[in-house]
């Protein structure tokens, strides 16, 4: 299990969100609440969007608490979207390209949850990412491939129909060759103008996700854990729920792999 | 804080107290249970002698419970002596340099504890590391001038004397510039012969430290807890004493720093 | 294109081998003399068999003349049979698990070397490797992927014959999907008893394999460079040739992929 | 020896110095072509202004021609002002404290040259800082204590006087305790306005320091070498001067440390 927050809006400095809020991501590194596992120490990340129209991108597999570089690039950077990340390792190894977000051309993701048993199905999974996208297959973990099938199914035409495509596979994937829970999903995604996010779980226990919208600072953070523990306005995303976020408004879809019709074999 | 374990004995392999037992010293990276911080991710090190009067030595900057090389040689490596430490930094950088144990000549020296208000007199402290010493100043840390300063003072004549002096040094410089507690310690030290551990705090509160003779393994364990939690056998040093083990014996003697009359000055 | 040197014989501290001699491993690291990458920086490796049937593993992404860990190591361990490199990327990323030697078992296995055009085809050969090996598929080097269909192909069994089989379907991919040159191929391997080195490549130019007795240390070297220059008695393993060293005898014999009948298919 | 470059002009990206250029900074990394050591991969550094007046710090210990993280920060971040460098350690520990630039509040400096025999007086040396400034004091450099030294010599007010009082300190406690050259110097240095540089040296062996206005990117860049071969217009500082370069004029002044009346006393 792992912590992010993300944000989208008026540009404020990366610490704004990694490090300042009394349960800012940094100490939800140390101690988060909503979680199993209350230490997040296994590497971090950041992917945030300046003047490019692909993210810049800061990983390492330190503990996101005592790294220097971290500390001094979020006081620095100002950006209007950006996804955070904190990663407590599940199995795979601790290496900068496990760690999240993860980027390909101008989209960035991160991820929450995890897919059953995928160590004994990894091969077959890694077999349904298309020739043209392996070249992105840099690491072992489950979150990259569900990203990278994401990019399979069409993200850029339909970000929620190509999101429960990658989900359905490898919870269909998981079902046929792994263990329950077979889907456990907290996700953030962005294309570098929308901010994503889905709530989902393939059976009764979502991993949490929260978002709120600040008139100070005229911008949406969406989170695993609210970043200030007494603060009102935190809104739970329902599992089964899709997340759109633009500059003035938020929409809640229904997020339902199940209707969408996926090919078995691989590459499908 | 942060916790340690060393072990003196008959050849053991290095995981049998670093990562095997149920509450081995790299579960008490993650989950301590006797210090005020529960989390110790800050690096890790390992002092170990084998074919050499001096130890090898291993430390990084990565927790040790997902470090794949620290796995790797404890699984590898027997040794008869060896101390082993996992850091929780009280300020001083994620560093190797700040890593325990530190290691000079034959000597190696690990450390549990603090040195009240040391960052605000870390540069008197320095000066007070003779020139002959300095290059041996790697780091940042209280425990490494603790340790030049007890070489200086003559550990090789008399280790016991030698550590009284350092700490009664570095506790009155706390005392002149420092703030309260001046000095609290949970110490191991060896010259690759002896193994030798001090508990010590200048007001009620001394760090935990435990040691037991193995008769399976035919060794001493000193630590700073217990390795196993329902095991029967492990003794508290008590505070203000002094630990000798060598092959056939354990002998506690008092640790009085106030005793030893030392120089002001410094380099003194 | 990477240096190694790999040592059979009486025990000797691994820094014989890695930093003492006038050209070790660590001194070509920073100035090859054989290959076309003079600095071979982007990490390095070391696996050694003492204890254990299975053998020590210390790899790390930093440039092996300045690791302090790797020199402390060297220092103290003794070991009579260890294979240790540096590398020169050429284009997989720095990481840990794409440092060599890979291990699995008691095998280890290091490369020197190309296969061409594999990042075009890396997919395919990922898809080579089956279920019960994937797990050891951890990083995204060509030379991983030999090793461990070298696994598949009865390493244990039949050493010569599994490299040939290996060593085919890699350059059996190239000649498909990949650009030339398909195979070029310098490389040794041990499973804890024996040490092997073939020395191969599909055109005319294979890279650098010499070995050499030392009375002295009663053991055998076997490099891509000598590690005296002005040292008498280094012999080149001919192109085409499969060197096994047990502790009194070499033999070299005929390594030839293409008298091998392999399975085109994957996995095969 | 190590190699540096920094900017001061229109805001470009990192990378247009870093990277991008045929002989940028990162080449440079690989192969130096005007001094002893060819390789600078002893780690990097880039200090950069934008939002705040304390300059965004990005320092690691890896070669800068394979960090990930190097590459997508300099893609990303646009700067009108910044510094940046690769290291050849001259015997100091690989660390991110002894990595270049260093800072402390609005300054920043990085340098290239040697303090002859430093490491034989560096606690001399370290005397030398004044309390106040002794928690800048995380690394074992001479660079690190010139630059304290600047700051406490009056670096807000006199730029040049405290560069020529700080680099006369130094050089006379070479005379008194330490070998030839007693000084050699090429250093860059700013306060988030203007960029400084500085070229000296005891002996008649100053190390390269190149500065050129381009009329395309409306700025200045100052290098250890020049960015592109071919190119004109690169004008070498003279030994013994100083530059200061604003937004619209280079200004080139005598640097003479002799000139100034020090302090033999530490902290004098």
């Amino acid at each position: 299990m792992c912590r992010w927050a993300a944000y989208l809006g008026s540009p404020i400095y990366l610490e704004d969100i990694i490090s300042r809020p009394g349960h800012s991501l940094v100490a939800q590194s140390q101690v988060a609440t909503e979680c199993k596992t209350s230490t997040n120490g296994d590497g971090f990340g950041v992917a945030w969007y300046d003047n490019r129209p692909e993210p810049g991108l800061y990983r390492d597999v330190y503990p996101a608490w005592s790294d220097t570089n971290l500390r001094a690039l979020a006081h620095q950077v100002k950006s209007g979207l950006f996804l955070s990340h904190v990663r407590a390792s599940t199995g795979s190894a601790i290496s900068r390209n496990n760690c999240h977000p993860f980027a390909a051309g101008h989209w960035s993701f991160m991820h929450n949850g995890q897919v059953g048993g995928f160590e004994t199905f990894r091969r077959y999974a890694d077999m349904c990412i298309p020739d043209e996208l392996y070249p992105h297959r840099k690491g072992a973990t489950d979150s990259e491939v569900l990203f990278l099938l994401a990019l399979k199914e069409g993200i850029d035409q339909d970000p929620l129909g190509a999101m429960e495509r990658a989900v359905a596979k490898l919870e269909s994937l998981s079902r046929d060759r792994g263990t329950t829970p077979h889907m456990r999903l907290s996700a953030a995604l962005s294309d570098g103008q929308s901010l994503y996010a889905v709530r989902y779980s393939s059976d009764h226990i979502a991993p949490s996700l929260y978002y709120r919208w600040s008139e100070s600072r005229q911008g949406w953070a969406v989170v695993s854990e609210p970043l200030e523990q007494e603060q009102d306005g935190w809104k739970q995303l329902p599992a089964g729920g899709f997340l759109t976020l633009s500059a003035d408004r938020a929409e809640v879809s229904e997020f339902d792999p199940s209707r969408q019709v996926i090919d078995l074999n691989c590459p499908g």
